[in-house]
């Protein structure tokens, strides 16, 4: 049996950990710092076994870095440092560009960025959840300089997972994460903003669907509109533009074009 | 048993036939001049007759009418002509202002305005429901020259659906719903419009819920948007301005503004 390390097991190594174990695709090795987190997804079942210790990635074939966006350039060289040589090396941050720079030339192991569509409601291993719908996009972002055979590996194990590989270069997949993920954001933030206290009261399904986003944790979007800020930017723009359009046929009272796709 | 008739037997006429009936609340007459319509209402039990007459409709102690927003003006006054004499007359269109001004003197019935907030995702009584989450919203927008009882009448019957009443003036519920529900629905749009074909690829969960309502019938929309005209306009300003000072937070780097509540 594949043994796949997961470092940090909050919600989306939690997740992958107790999916990969409920199909039986893998001996999975779980290592979180935090000794609470680690204790919890032991008992929660994530891992096969849970320690503190980097160390124990060594036998590995796959290791898969699921700690917070900012850390995980520092996380995966350490990991790097401790897998066995020609391991297939992924993370799961939500921007890739400036992480797969970093990462594409580590001697030791073979990196391919990745980005598991989740979600981000929610966070930590409390939260984990082993039941996905089926389909769910999982992004990779080989570059030219990526190893065929590690990519090819990590499409078989999503595949596995049930989950849909997605492949995209780097640039690609920030630019539509930006628009599929990180510009619904902030609309959430804007749209909870502008509704006022009998809005709330009447609101629907829809307006709940669009605005619940905006309860997830806001540091961890922090991270991610800076880390991917060009992108973000581009993607607010392009969407202010359309609003503006919106707007201005509304005034002048051209319904089919309000109603028209943008 | 109480007897209430619903004109229009749609998504929303034929929802809440089936869930009155579902719980035992009334005997429900349902008339819909659409011969194809009543038929298939008739086949889901939405009700326990049902008639393209208006005139069966002489019995029932409340009316309600649900058909399409443009049609609702005329086909209250029709009904008003033919309930009896002091039924409590209302209706489920998404907009109240232009039409309680239209209906609340009507001599015959006690009409009080509402807006039950059922989602808007489909059309027809293919799509109606009998099964609700607890608690939905339903609007009601009695004025001064409203009838106490009438809308108390129409409280109960709600809390008995299982749903929650609102109470709240024609204007201000115009003003909540475009806040609510009319507003998120141009968003939608306009969000489709600004994800190219990779954010359609790896769009997770976050941006399904953001443009679900995108996918409901553009020309209901259209009567919606035209109705609410003033009140959608406010909003998308208001909207437009947060939008704005989120850009320029972001361009700046000032991400605590960023993600704080706008």
């Amino acid at each position: 049996m594949r043994q796949i390390a997961i470092v940090g097991l909050g919600l989306i190594g939690g997740s992958l950990g107790l999916r990969l174990r409920s199909l039986g695709l893998a001996r999975v090795i779980g290592v979180d710092a935090d000794e609470e987190a680690a204790r919890r997804a032991a008992e929660r079942g994530a891992a096969d076994e849970v320690s503190g210790d980097l160390g124990r990635i060594g036998g590995a074939e796959i290791v898969v870095v699921a700690v917070p966006l900012e850390r995980t350039i520092a996380v995966a060289r350490e990991a790097a440092a401790r897998a066995q040589k020609g391991a297939i090396l992924t993370d799961v941050a939500s921007v890739k560009g400036p992480l797969v720079s970093a990462l594409a030339h580590l001697p030791e192991v073979r990196y391919v960025g990745g980005h598991p569509m989740f979600g981000t409601a929610g966070r930590g291993i409390a939260e984990a959840d082993g039941e996905l719908p089926a389909g769910q996009p999982y992004a990779l972002t080989p570059t030219e300089e990526t190893d065929d055979a590690a990519t090819q590996t990590l499409v078989q194990v999503i595949q596995q997972l049930g989950m849909r590989p997605v492949l995209l270069s780097p640039e690609a997949h920030d630019r539509a994460a930006a628009e599929a993920s990180h510009l619904p954001y902030l609309i959430a933030l804007a749209l909870s903003a502008a509704a006022g206290v009998d809005a709330r009261e009447i609101a629907g399904p829809a307006f709940r669907d669009a605005t619940r986003v905006a309860q997830s944790p806001p540091d961890l979007w922090m991270e991610i509109l800076k880390t991917n800020r060009t992108h973000v930017l581009a993607a607010l723009d392009a969407f202010g533009a359309s609003i503006t359009r919106t707007r201005d046929a509304l005034a002048r009272g051209h319904y089919q074009q309000v109603v028209r796709a943008r």
